[in-house]
């Protein structure tokens, strides 16, 4: 079977690709070839199939159909414009976030072959009036415009499914921490600088308190999340392909305490605390406590510490 | 102040034009000038302001701009290929009701005046798992392109009013009934024409049986729900700008015994029973009882009795 993956040079994407070139497997099926889209080149992984890397932007049909050239059989559609940046910059987040979901899903439409969808949500569709925790089931009140071109993609996404252009499955994606790599403009940013970079020796600041509540999980567990949406069957997840995906809540004390256990107290001086007033009205707007029960049930899973985060973070991802 | 009703030339469209010529207000400000704009140009209607009326297809962004040519303050946004349509069509629903939508925000965002916007979504938006009754707040579960669509819209809506590009307003319309004219390829057209044309002494098909429940309002009813919408204060609606408007529940048993006691008993007579999977399949994925605290809150009116609806539609809509 064959893979594509947009955003298939983000982290996400790249420990993604890593995990199936090392395990080219998704249920019983072998993977033959893969595809790594983004807006620029992917990384190479390392794999037994062929891996085809593309430069491209969803928000252009042609780039899309250049993705799809070798007819997939599983999409990751991860490629996304983070929170903090479609906020700043509305156009381009719809152009990429609501008008390249619709370009992926009519090229996986126009194939005629119903490929698997897994498509990344986040949990940015909630907030507002939502109840205190969120439970499945409740209407989507995005507090921002990524929140909305999210949720906006999953209607999409429920919508070609029920009507077999695609088999999509849509995961609200807690906050991804500890991610590796760079800041980005994810709102959400300082949820991994303030373990991540202070463990490398580096200054980061925390613009919201230590009481601040994070629905997380770490990378390993939605690697495996993303996977595991694709080798179940469909129809297991009832009328409703979109879900609140598995995480846990810490508060950012509790997740700074994880961190001086796992990797001692330097770490935790390193962090500066001041406010940015951009920011805290976008992480504000999200909400930190869910019940994610048709998840556990479709057979998702969760982080049981935040100390296993940190052990994973030094174990797979720390520049030494 | 000046006002635009795209699906000028529809029987909503015609209807709320109507009573604007004839009452020229939107709560204190008076109205100078109407633009009416449909697919077809529509009808005049009597007023004491110039009407501009344009033919123009809203998945044309220059078609939107012309319709836009006056620098509308309040714009009633009622323009849609309707349910049976869309899912039949859905490239065509696609263009008109998602992509017709975006380009009426980016008209309106283009003005940089803030306009008003009174949007017709639709109770289409809920079904599938969905509590019964459909409470405000629970997740919107369409069943139908069409209801895809609306709902898409509602989030568009709500993040260009967040942004302060409009000032939107989303009523999720019961269906209306009894819909004077032609039928049309809504789904719940029937739900229309074995009323009205039974009454006009035509046979009408019901393709559902007399226990299946209606959450429906009357075209009087909704055209005065409509105004109110756009006299409202934007901030009356918290941060959620989309509502379940206010209808009442009758099965279509409950609505023929209705008719009978208004207009007597030959009407019931013209009325056939035959199945129709294809309707059936989209009516039944929809709610009939609804419990909209939000809309009754915010002074929004349902009707009292189905009877006053015969009554209404022998006074404004028979063809004698």
């Amino acid at each position: 079977m064959k893979v594509l993956i947009t955003g298939g040079g983000g982290f996400l994407g790249q420990k993604l690709a890593r995990k199936l070139g090392g395990e080219p497997l998704i249920g019983d099926r072998v993977i033959s070839a893969m595809t790594l889209a983004d807006i620029v080149e992917p990384a190479d992984i390392a794999a037994p199939f062929p891996v085809r890397r593309i430069a491209g932007d969803i928000s252009d049909p042609a780039a899309v159909a250049d993705m799809f050239a070798d007819v997939p059989d599983v999409i990751f559609h991860l490629a996304a414009i983070v929170s903090a940046d479609a906020e700043e910059n509305f156009d381009k987040g719809m152009a990429v976030n609501l008008f390249g979901t619709y370009h992926i899903l009519e090229a996986a439409r126009a194939q005629k072959t119903t490929p698997i969808l897994v498509y990344a949500s986040s949990c940015a569709v909630h907030g507002g009036e939502a109840p205190e925790p969120v439970t499945d089931g409740v209407e989507l009140n995005p507090q921002t415009s990524y929140g909305t071109q999210k949720a906006i993609g999953e209607k999409l996404v429920q919508d070609y499914s029920r009507k077999g252009f695609v088999d999509g499955r849509g995961l609200r994606l807690p906050t991804v921490s500890i991610r590796p790599g760079k800041a980005n403009k994810a709102a959400s940013s300082f949820m991994s600088s303030i373990f991540r970079d202070t463990l490398q020796g580096q200054v980061a600041n925390c613009p919201v308190g230590r009481d601040y509540a994070v629905w997380h999980t770490a990378p390993r567990t939605v690697v495996r999340n993303l996977v595991h949406a694709a080798e179940l069957d469909g129809a297991t997840f009832g009328f409703n392909r979109n879900i609140t995906l598995s995480g846990r809540t810490d508060t950012i004390g509790e997740m700074i305490d994880a961190m001086t256990r796992v990797a001692g107290p330097k770490a935790e001086g390193r962090i500066t605390w001041n406010h940015d007033p951009e920011i805290e009205t976008i992480v504000k707007g999200w909400r930190g406590h869910f019940r994610a029960k048709k998840a556990a049930r479709l057979g998702f899973v969760s982080d049981t510490s935040f100390e296993d985060s940190v052990r994973w973070f030094l174990e797979d991802d720390i520049v030494t």
